[in-house]
C-alpha cells in the first residue's frame, strides 16, 4: 500500500511557502479571514445575517439561555473555522489566536451530550429525535466538519482534547450505524463524514474508524432505500415539514445526493456538487487506502465524466441552481450556472485524493485550473467579501432578473448559508498540501509554489527548493537540498506545449514524459539545480463543439490563468467585441496593479451600436483596444459586466 | 374619429381568402382543429387531460351532477371554442356545426345565473365568494371570452342569444364594479374583459360599455391599490391559499399583471406578456376610439420597448419561464425561454389595434413576423398537437433538465392549462381579419394574402382582389375590381429592400412611401391591375450585439418567413455548424414537402468533434450541406436539435 507523506503528524511542516501569489493568500486569510469569521461566528459583524454558532454551543452547553438559531448545519461553520485556524497557526504561529481555539474546543466538549453526541440543532430544538432525517439534516456531515477540524488540530498541535471528543462523537456514531439489525442502516444525505472517518483514521489508525467509512460508503444508495425507510418512520413521528420536504430533492431523486444506487454502479457525475465532490473525494481515498481497483476505475469514470462534460474553464461546477447540480453533458450556461465555490474546492480535495492513488498530470491540471481560478475567485483581493456563486459572464440583461438572483454582481459579506467563506479559507490555508505527494521511490511535485518540501523516499529523506514567480512567469528553479538516489518526478502542466527542462545547467529531453511527468532518476547532490521553463503565451481556448453556448468565441488562458473582460477596462456591452484571430497579446506585469497580476492587452474591435434589434446589414465595427485581467481578481473595481468567452472576430 | 371597417356585422363577409397557405391552415382548423377541440371540452379525447369545460357548466345548469373540475379559467376554453366557430363558419358553412354551438350558447344560458351571474368555477366551488380575488382567479378574464365569442358568433350567425346572455352578464359586473362608492374599484387580475368590451360596444353601440372599459383601464394599478385591499378582506374570509398565495407573482410585484402602476404611467413592457399583450390591445383600441393621444403615446412607447428591446425574431415573446414574463432590455435566451403560443397571438391583436390607431408598417412588419412565424410553430401541420412554449433552440444538453421542463421537445396533444390551442384556432379562422383596414379616403393593404376584399372608403365602395404564391413568391397582382376615385395604399415590407411596383404595366416610383406604405390615387377602374414585386432574397440577420446569446451568428429569414436547422436534415450538434460569409444559398420550392414550403441549402462547414472539452486548436472543420427549413414547420418529423441562429464562420 503507498504511503503518501501528508499521512501522519509530521504532516504539519513538511512543506513551508514562500511564494508570493499563495503566500499572499495565506496572510489574508491569517490576518483578515480568520479574525473576520470569529466575529461572523461570534455575532459581531454588524449588517450582517447573525451566525449565532458559537451561540448555540453555549446555549447547548447550559451555559447560555436562547433558542438554537440558525441553519441544521450551523456547527459546521465552527468546525471549518477550527479547521482553518488550525492550517494557518502552522504559516503564522499565534499563541492568542491557539488559546481562542483552545476555549472554542473547550466548549465544545462541554457542550456534548454525556453520550458523545454532539449536534446543536438537535440537542435544542429536536433532542428527541436524533438521526431522524439524515436525509435533509445534515447530523453526520456537521460531524464529519467537526472531525476534519480535529484532525487538523491535532496535526498541528498535538494536542488531543478535540479529537477526544469527535473519538467519543464517533463511537456514538458506530453504536447506532452499521450493518447489523440492531442498527441504523442508514448515511448521511450530505456527504463529508465518510471522508473525515479516512482522515480520523489517519491519525488513529483505528480499524473502526476505516471500517465506519466503509460502511456508509458502501451502503449509500443500497436497497431497500433507506431514505424510504426513514420517510415512512418519519411519518410515524409526526415532524414538520423540511426544507426537502415540499419540492423533495429538487425533483432530482435520490441521484441529487448521489444516493439513487450504490457507489460502485454510479459512473456519472450527478446531483448538488458539493455532495458529489465531498463523495468521490472519499471513494478515492478509500480505494487507495484498500487498493481497490474496481472503486477506483469508477473513481475514473465520474472523473472523466466532470472534466470532459460538465466542468467549467475556470474549473466551475454546477450548471443550475436548481439542487446546485450537475445537469447534462456540455451544458454549460456562463450567465444562469451555480459555481459554487465550494464545488470548485471539492474538486480540489479530490483532485488530491486522485492524485495519491494515481500520479497523472490529468487529475493535477484540473486541480491547479481550480486553485488559481474558480476557487480563490469567491473572494476579493482583500479577504472581506466572498462569492457562493461564481458567474462567467455578467451581462446587463442577466441582472436582476428574479428567476437568477443566485448570481450576485458582486462578492457579499456573508451568507446566511456559510458554507463557501470558510471552506475557502481553509483550502487556502492548507493550499501547500496540494502540491506534491510520494509513491515508495518517487516525490512528485505537483503544483510549482515557491517554498520548500521534506518528504522521505521510502527511507531516504529528501529536500526540495522551488524559486519562481508562478503563475505569473514559467521559468522555475528547483533546489535539491539533500543526498540520495531517488525518482523527482516533475508535473509537465498540458497547457506547456513547449516546456524545457534542464539539470545544473545541462538540457534533459521533456518528451519522454510518464503520465505527464518528467521524472528524473539519479544520484543527487546537494546543491543540484534543476530548471523547468514553461512558457506562457497567451492560449486561446476553444470548446467543444457540443457546448453550444461557448461557439465562435474563446477564453484567454496564460499558464494555469484563466482571463476575462471587465467593463472597467473595456466597455460596457462585452457581447459586442470580436477579438480577431490574428491578434497578438501584449502582456504586462502590474506589482501594484489587484494584489500583482500580468494583464493582456490586444487590439480587437468593438461592433458599433445601434437601436435595431434585428438588421439584415452586416455589422459595423471600429478598433478598440481590449484589456483581460485574471478571472479570479474580477470584481474588485466596483460592479459591471464581466465576460470569459470573447466573440472571435469575423468582421 | 376614424371608422374602421371592421366594426359592425358586415365584418363577417368583407374579405374572403383563397390563399394558398392560410387557407390551408383554416380548412385545418375547420376540419381538424374545431372537431379535436370539441373532442376535448366534452372528455372524449384518449389519453389526454380531461377537461370537463362542458360539464361544468351542465353541472352549473343543474343538469349533471358532480364536481366542478379543471383550472378556474376553464370556462374561457369553451368561449374560445365558440369564438374560432363563428369565424370559422364565415369560411366554411356547417349547419351542423352551427346547431352544436347553439347548443353550447343554449345551455350556457340555462347555467346563467338570474342575476347575470355566469362564470362555472364560482358557481360550483366557492358560490359564496364571488369576486373575492381578482388578482388570481381569473372570473372577469373568463367573462371577457366570453364576450368576445358572443360578439364574433353575433357578427357571423345574426343571432343574438349568446350577447343578450353576455349583455346581461355585463349589467351585472357593471353594478358590481366602478368608481362609485357603493361599488367595488377592482379590475381583473388577467386583463381580457376591456379589450372585449370594446369589442361589445362595436355591436351595441352601447356607451356604457365603452365606459366600463373605461373604467377597467384607467382604475388599473390606481392607489390605494385595489388587490392590496382585497388580500386583506380575503383574509378575513378565512380562504384557502391560492396558486398565487404561496410566491405571489413571482416575485415581480404588481408589475406581473401590469398593475404596478396606472396604465398612462406605463412605459415599459413588464410582467406576464399575454396579461401585457391584451392589456395594450385594449388601450390600443381605446385610444382608437376616443382619439386620445396620450394613451396613443404610451402605447407607441410600450410598442417600441417590446420590439425594439424585447421581441424574438419568431415574433415570440416572454424571454423567462418565472412568471412566464418579459424580463431585461435584450435578453433574448433561445433554449430555456418562455415564447408562449398565446403571446404572440397577444401581439397580434395589438398590432392590428395599432395599425387601425395609426397605419404605420412598422405594427404589420411585426404583424406579418408573428402570423408567419411565433404563433403558428404552436401547432403542427395536421393540426393535432401543439406548443404552449415555442423555442428558438433545442438542443441535447438543455433537453431533460429538470428546471427546464416547460420547454417541450415536441408538440402535445393537449395540455392541462389549454389555453394556446384554441387561441391559436381563432387567429387563423379570423386571419383575413388582419389583413387590410380604412381610414375616411384609403384603403390599406397591410398583409398580402390572396383573396378578395370589400370596403367602404368614404361613401364609396371598393373591391380588391389579390393573387399571388406569397410568402413563397413575392410578386403580387391587385385587381381593382370597382370603379372610383381613392387612395389604395399597400405595405412595402421593411425586409423588401428592393421592391418595385406598377399599375396596368407602368412603373411607379417606389421610394416615397408614407409610414412604409405606397399610397396610390387616382380615378380607378374595374380590372386595373397593380402589380407589387418583393424580391426575395434569402437574408441573414444580425442581433444587436447587446442580445449577447446571438452574437457571431446569423438567423435567416426570406421574406416573412424566418428559418431554421434541424438536426433530421443536419445532423446533430447543429451549434458546430459554421455558415460561411459567402456561401450562397439554392431555395427549393416543394409542394409535397411540409405542406408545400421553400427551403434553403447551403455549402457550409461542421467543425469536427473532438472529445476534448476545451482545446488550444483551432478546431478542425469539413464541408458540409445545410438544409433549412421555415421555423413554423420545425418538429413535425421526429424528435431532434432544432436552431434558428447559425454560427458564421471564421474557420
Amino acid at each position: 500500500m503507498s504511503e503518501p507523506i501528508q499521512a501522519g503528524v509530521e504532516k504539519s511542516n513538511n512543506v513551508t511557502v514562500t511564494d508570493v501569489f499563495w503566500q499572499t493568500y495565506k496572510r489574508i486569510v491569517a490576518e483578515q479571514v480568520i479574525p473576520y469569521q470569529w466575529k461572523a461566528l461570534n455575532d459581531a459583524l454588524p449588517d450582517t445575517v447573525p451566525s449565532h454558532a458559537i451561540e448555540n454551543f453555549r446555549i447547548a452547553a447550559g451555559e447560555a439561555e436562547g433558542e438554537f438559531f440558525g441553519a441544521v448545519f450551523q456547527d459546521s461553520d465552527v468546525a471549518k473555522w477550527l479547521e482553518t485556524v488550525a492550517y494557518s497557526l502552522r504559516s503564522f504561529p499565534d499563541a492568542e489566536l491557539e488559546k481562542t481555539a483552545d476555549d472554542v474546543i473547550a466548549l465544545l466538549g462541554r457542550a456534548q451530550a454525556e453520550d458523545g453526541y454532539l449536534n446543536t440543532y438537535y440537542m435544542l430544538v429536536e433532542p428527541d429525535y436524533r438521526w431522524s432525517n439524515l436525509r435533509d439534516n445534515h447530523e453526520l456531515y456537521c460531524a464529519g466538519h467537526l472531525i476534519e477540524a480535529a484532525v487538523a488540530y491535532y496535526q498541528t498541535t498535538g494536542k488531543r482534547a478535540f479529537l477526544d471528543v469527535m473519538e467519543k462523537n464517533v463511537q456514538l456514531i458506530q453504536q447506532v450505524f452499521g450493518n447489523e439489525d440492531n442498527k441504523l442502516q442508514g448515511y448521511p444525505g450530505h456527504p463529508e463524514l465518510e471522508l473525515a472517518l479516512l482522515r480520523l483514521y489517519d491519525v488513529t489508525g483505528k480499524q473502526e474508524h476505516l471500517d465506519l467509512a466503509v460502511y456508509f460508503i458502501e451502503q449509500r444508495g443500497q436497497q431497500p432505500h433507506y431514505f424510504d425507510i426513514e420517510k415512512e418512520k418519519r411519518q410515524t413521528l409526526n415532524r414538520p415539514k423540511t426544507w426537502n420536504d415540499e419540492h423533495t430533492n429538487f425533483g432530482l431523486g435520490y441521484a441529487y445526493m448521489q444516493a439513487h444506487k450504490p457507489v460502485r454502479e454510479q459512473e456519472e457525475a450527478v446531483g448538488h456538487v458539493v455532495r458529489a465532490m465531498y463523495l468521490y473525494t472519499a471513494m478515492a481515498d478509500l480505494a487507495q487506502r484498500t487498493e481497490d481497483k474496481q472503486l477506483q476505475k469508477i473513481c475514473d469514470k465520474l472523473w472523466e465524466d466532470v472534466t470532459r462534460r460538465k466542468l467549467y474553464i475556470t474549473a466551475g461546477l454546477g450548471s443550475a441552481v436548481n439542487g446546485e447540480a450537475f445537469t447534462n453533458a456540455y451544458d454549460l450556461p456562463n450567465d444562469s450556472m451555480y459555481c459554487e465555490t465550494c464545488a470548485s474546492i471539492g474538486l480540489v480535495f479530490w483532485a488530491k485524493k486522485m492524485l495519491e492513488l494515481s500520479p497523472d498530470r490529468k487529475y493535477a491540471d484540473v486541480l491547479e485550473r481550480a486553485i488559481y481560478n474558480g476557487t480563490i475567485s469567491g473572494m476579493d483581493l482583500d479577504g472581506k467579501r466572498f462569492f457562493y456563486v461564481n458567474p462567467l459572464e455578467v451581462n446587463m440583461y442577466q441582472a436582476g432578473r428574479k428567476d437568477q438572483e443566485h448570481v450576485k454582481q458582486e462578492r457579499q459579506k456573508w451568507y446566511a448559508c456559510a458554507c463557501c467563506p470558510p471552506n475557502l479559507a481553509r483550502m487556502i490555508a492548507s493550499i501547500e498540501d496540494y502540491a506534491y505527494t510520494t509513491t515508495g521511490d518517487t516525490l512528485y511535485t505537483h503544483l510549482y509554489m515557491a517554498g520548500s518540501v521534506k518528504a522521505n523516499i521510502g527511507k531516504v529523506p529528501v529536500k526540495l527548493t522551488q524559486t519562481h514567480q508562478y503563475p505569473w512567469d514559467g521559468k522555475i528553479t528547483i533546489t535539491v537540498e539533500t543526498e540520495g538516489v531517488f525518482n523527482l518526478a516533475f508535473r509537465i502542466p498540458e497547457w506547456s506545449r513547449e516546456a524545457a527542462a534542464s539539470v545544473n545547467d545541462e538540457a534533459i529531453y521533456v518528451n519522454d514524459l510518464q503520465n505527464g511527468y518528467l521524472v528524473l532518476n539519479r544520484a543527487w547532490k546537494a546543491g543540484d539545480q534543476i530548471e523547468l521553463l514553461f512558457p506562457m503565451p497567451v492560449e486561446r481556448v476553444y470548446s467543444n463543439p457540443k457546448a453550444g453556448m461557448n461557439q465562435g468565441q474563446v477564453a484567454l488562458q496564460r499558464g494555469p490563468v484563466v482571463y476575462c473582460l471587465e467593463e472597467t477596462d473595456n466597455g460596457a456591452n462585452l457581447a459586442g467585441i470580436r477579438l480577431p484571430r490574428q491578434a497578438a497579446f501584449q502582456t504586462i506585469y502590474d506589482r501594484d496593479f489587484l494584489n500583482g497580476v500580468v494583464t493582456l492587452e490586444a487590439e480587437a474591435l468593438r461592433i458599433t451600436g445601434t437601436e435595431n434589434l434585428y438588421q439584415t446589414d452586416v455589422p459595423k465595427t471600429t478598433p478598440r483596444t481590449i484589456r483581460a485581467i485574471p478571472y479570479f481578481a474580477w470584481g474588485n473595481r466596483g460592479l459591471g459586466e464581466m465576460r470569459i468567452w470573447v466573440h472571435e472576430g469575423v468582421e
